[in-house]
């Protein structure tokens, strides 16, 4: 069973909204192992929208169109879909009724427009949840070439579209495919490996999954934020799709290893964060090149407060000095770096003292080049500084120094085990 | 010139990553003045990615297609472009040298995967802009049904396709397309003021706009950054789009005031920053419930080292009295935000003293619910408190608060005109 997904709407081509509906619909349908191959986007020309519906309806067995169904001129979704299905639109006084309690129960006049909205054509019948005054359509394809198949047409306004997706659209789409598999996902999120030598590793894994199938293996690369290793199982039960995810996550992990900071939505902090917290550790920051960003993501953590003493942002190299006690002298060094760890740790009565020190850019400071960068380590009886040359542009270099930082202290700590 | 937008990645259609780059693309398509009149995402799989193409091509000059060009095995859109312009991939050494500097600059191995981003399609050139390994490519179609029209391939990492948009595939559309009327847009980010309050005080402007066109005004709403008003001009030359603009953005600015507080990519810190360096100021700033943010943000700002001392993110109590000389007692009130401010000026020997205390959530503290937010300003010899109830979660209220306490010392500032 193929079903796609057209969302329409010029203000969509224009970038003016961005379409996150075709986004979640394609999730349901693959929540329900209904395949989607394809999603467009379209403007509201009648025309277009036709060769849209028509293509889609070609290569697959259903659609769900999204949008165009308001009171306005522009909103031709039901008029497009009559002349798809060769019918005559006709008034629904059903609909009429419930768009005039519609707007009765909202104390709003209702225009002749609005009447519009209970043109439905021949054959089609309308979706049960209505929370807006657009009703939602599903249009059975009559005798001819897309006989069979059908078109569901759902209002672009998301709270709407979800409710009679998730209400209708899925449930008829798995009748009607007698579709029984579940399709389900788990993210391993992972730091300090290129995703080419990511694959290479899990070649040998992805050989063996390709031969028996229990599972599939995919990355995507999250921007700074690491790479992405997307496990997916699909299996007659949501049980036995946990149970496949969960044996090939423990597979994948035994061959990456501790790459792994998190799943699915955990960030680097929140595994950080849980780390101090198992061990009863609480946390100073000392930062330089990165300015406060490390503490406003350890801080976006809910909780952090149990592990978080807070920090001294030492941007000014007198403040480094006078503050957090690093001797007078190069501030961008492995020293520095260890002296604002131990001190910025003394300072706030903290376990643990976390520091970096470098050059963001776009200048250079004290003759070394910008993404030269120092962290520092202050944890138990151990001080220790390590040198990181970061890529990239001022936020990047940021950025990279945070997550690295922070995963350094991540993997001490699992080391304390 | 008609220009399609093709987004290939299964994840996309499966909605674990929302297509943010289809939209951005539109957008720079239509400033452009380029017609885009179908996007669509596809999965990465050959056939229907070539179907994809062929079918854009059919209805397009030119088609952008984002994604597939990263080193694993499912990155296939520089295969998929060769086969559909009936071409060899060709080794290109130039690329190839140029991954490997990009590795050897960041101290990672280089996999031999890495090596197919160097081949090409025979006849396509590489697109200059290359922030990641990822080369962009520019296809033009060879003789055939599809010659005179060209193909984009640009990668799916946001900041590397949008460099390659705007660098290379949109002057190079508009050198095609003979575009000779110029679409141009700015944008005044503004502070303080709803939507539709916004809209109320420009009422009359728009309506003379209407009547005589020589400009537009749209009103965007950017998440937590406020409201930005875009003033869009349609003229023969650029000259005479930035003589449109710049008439327009001064009646808008007569009309709107200081709301405004940047242009186009101007952020809050940025506006902030600029104004200290113009008055000769330094500044420093205490954080708790932001916990760094409003330091991360302030040296997000190339330049900001001028006039940013540092901060102290005292998130424990007694950070604040220790650390800050907070009187010991309640800390979200006014006299722990005046207390804050005063003290991190003279600890870190600033001329201006910014302090945020509050309670971000989930939980409530000192008996205040989350959104309870006070903060502290230390300027000459004015010291003071403004209490400020903000909603939303933890993040709004953290964001809410950074750009909020900005925005009063912005206003501070100008104010000592």
């Amino acid at each position: 069973m193929r079903c796609e997904v057209v969302a329409v709407g010029t203000e969509l081509l224009l970038g003016q909204i961005v379409d996150t509906n075709s986004s979640w619909i394609g999730e349901q349908l693959a929540l329900a192992g209904i395949d989607s191959l394809f999603q467009t986007k379209v403007g509201d020309n009648f025309g277009r929208i036709a060769d849209t519906l028509r293509a889609a309806l070609d290569r697959s067995d259903a659609v769900v169109v999204c949008g165009g169904l308001g009171p306005t001129q522009d909103d031709i979704t039901r008029d497009v879909i009559a002349s798809v299905m060769g019918v005559e639109l006709v008034h629904d006084d059903d609909i009429e009724a419930r768009i005039r309690y519609m707007f009765g129960s909202r104390a709003r006049t209702m225009s002749v427009n609005n009447l519009r909205q209970a043109q439905v054509p021949l054959g089609a019948t309308t979706i049960a949840q209505m929370p807006g005054t657009a009703p939602g359509l599903v249009c059975p394809m009559p005798e001819g070439p897309y006989e069979g198949k059908v078109i569901y047409a759902v209002p672009g306004v998301p709270s709407e579209m979800r409710e009679m997706v998730a209400g209708t659209v899925i449930p008829d789409l798995k009748r009607r495919s007698g579709v029984t598999s579940v399709i389900k996902s788990r993210t391993l999120r992972t730091w300090g490996q290129s995703e080419s030598g990511l694959a290479e590793m899990l070649e040998g894994e992805i050989e063996r999954l390709d031969a028996e199938p229990s599972a599939t293996i995919a990355f995507l690369a999250s921007g700074i934020e690491g790479i992405k290793v997307r496990l997916t199982a699909k299996a007659a039960t949501e049980a036995e799709c946990d149970e496949r995810l969960a044996a090939e996550e423990a597979i994948v992990r035994d061959i990456i290893g501790d790459i792994v900071f998190g799943v699915d939505d955990e960030t680097m902090e929140h595994a950080v964060v849980a780390l101090l917290a198992e061990r009863g550790l609480t946390l100073a920051v000392a930062e330089s090149v990165t300015g406060g960003l490390i503490g406003s993501r350890i801080t976006n953590v809910p909780g952090a407060s149990k592990v978080f003493r807070g920090g001294v942002v030492a941007y000014a190299s007198e403040v480094k000095f006078e503050v957090l006690d690093v001797p007078e002298g190069p501030v961008v060094t492995e020293e520095a770096a260890m002296a604002m760890a131990d001190g910025v740790r003394r300072r706030l009565g903290a376990d643990v003292g976390l520091a970096v020190t470098g050059v963001a850019g776009p200048d250079p400071q004290e003759g070394l080049p910008p993404g030269t960068v120092f962290f520092g380590l202050a944890l138990g009886d151990t001080l220790e500084a390590r040198p990181v040359r970061m890529p990239g542009d001022r936020e990047r270099i940021r950025t990279f120094s945070t997550i690295g930082l922070l995963d350094w202290l991540r993997r001490r700590l699992l080391a304390l085990d």
